[in-house]
């Protein structure tokens, strides 16, 4: 009897063992997965009516309504953009990505973003906040995210990028696969 | 004697459930609660010495000494602002909220933030960082506090912004209620 | 005997107290300890082949090639900065800093940063992500790690920075001291 409360007390001090170094015990397994794309066309001053984003910012050498050369170093766009559920741009939105990006290096193209999905529908409400480098000519990209409000309360977690599409330098969609690792 | 030592094993796992799915176990009461106002008065070209933030990007319609048409898309600001706990621009500042916010929408005034609360006063030491959108028509928004140093150590939890005062362009000053949920 | 089960079972309850009330139990004990330094080349108008980083905005009295007077108070920087493992520009570069800063205050040199470690080499892989304030007239200061990815995979933390070294306003050098409490 006594032999099998010290083994009962045992298991208990394993099991605290990780928390007392102040780091989490965690599989990594998603307590939540969500799939979304978004559709970014950026103002090139003929587009005013379709963009959904602007240059805001460039280099001595850059200008508003066209990226820089240097593979964009440089040029920081502001960007209001639709979500949907496929990779239709013409699907109803569920709702906007909004924030910035960066373009952030002279040799090859990369981006640094920091924005929000905003949800205000029926399906989900809330914010989700992201930010990370995204090395946009490989295929998938690990950026974080780093909050989030509603229906995403506390949330963090990671999500991979991937470029589903482009058009020149006006269009792309991103695939986002959103999974978050703490819950609350 | 047994039967009471197999419930308490039995209810140390349940206390761990969500622990091992990765989850945090948690109720949505704040371990801090914090109120306090800033105050933003933005550069337009004669009260330099006011202003406590200015345009530094904005689109190629726009310029930066007054905010864009089109709910100022595309703006970006830094700011310095004074932070209060009284809703009174003349009150003794209790810190700094340093960062930008950009306007992100055509249709509509959005904007999205990033900044930090710095605080270096007998009552509060280190600081608080803030990311998210702020869709400021809406009377609350909530952002994610997204870490913290010195005092807020590791902190992690939501601000809901109101707007408690605006005056045209140039002034507005924000309520910001923190709820901190991580407290270490 | 059912003494002692009693002492157990109390002791479980005392380190569950802080969990149940939503604060994660923790000592101040970092779970990954790391020192890096980065190094910033600011484009002024001759250096373009060296430079790492570039003015991409600016207050209406400044420009993209030298920064602002009044400690800078609104220039916005895009970097690509290379990282070392000592304190030696020309040391083989681990990983870059990627991001942008901002400088936020005309009283003071102060600035905000928002960025990214990333690295691919064999010593690590994956990217590390920090938001903060910047008072660089501080010996030491404490910015957030908000996220990270590869092996850095949703990590927390602090990162303090030093400046280990500064020529005029075209070369800085920062030591960055990454203590991450939460390691998965």
């Amino acid at each position: 009897m006594e032999h099998k409360m010290v083994i009962a007390i045992h298991f208990i001090f394993l099991l605290f063992a990780p928390l007392s170094l102040a780091s989490l015990p965690s599989k990594r397994v998603p307590c939540k997965h969500l799939v979304f794309y978004f559709h970014d066309i950026i103002y090139n001053g003929r587009n005013f009516k379709n963009s959904t984003s602007a240059i805001v910012g460039s280099p001595s050498w850059g200008n508003k309504i066209k990226l820089s050369g240097l593979n964009h170093f440089g040029d920081v766009v502001v960007f209001d953009d639709p979500i949907t559920l496929d990779n239709n741009l013409r699907s109803a939105p569920v709702g906007r990505a909004q924030g910035l990006y960066i373009y952030d290096k002279k040799e090859v193209f990369t981006s640094w973003l920091a924005f929000s999905f905003v949800f205000n529908s029926t399906r989900h409400r809330g914010s989700i906040n992201f930010a990370g480098a995204d090395p946009l000519m490989q295929k998938t990209r690990d950026i974080s995210v780093i909050g989030g409000t509603g229906d995403f309360f506390m949330s963090r977690g990671l999500a991979t990028l991937s470029t589903d599409a482009f058009e020149g330098e006006v269009y792309f969609r991103l695939r986002v696969d959103i999974k978050l690792y703490e819950c609350w």
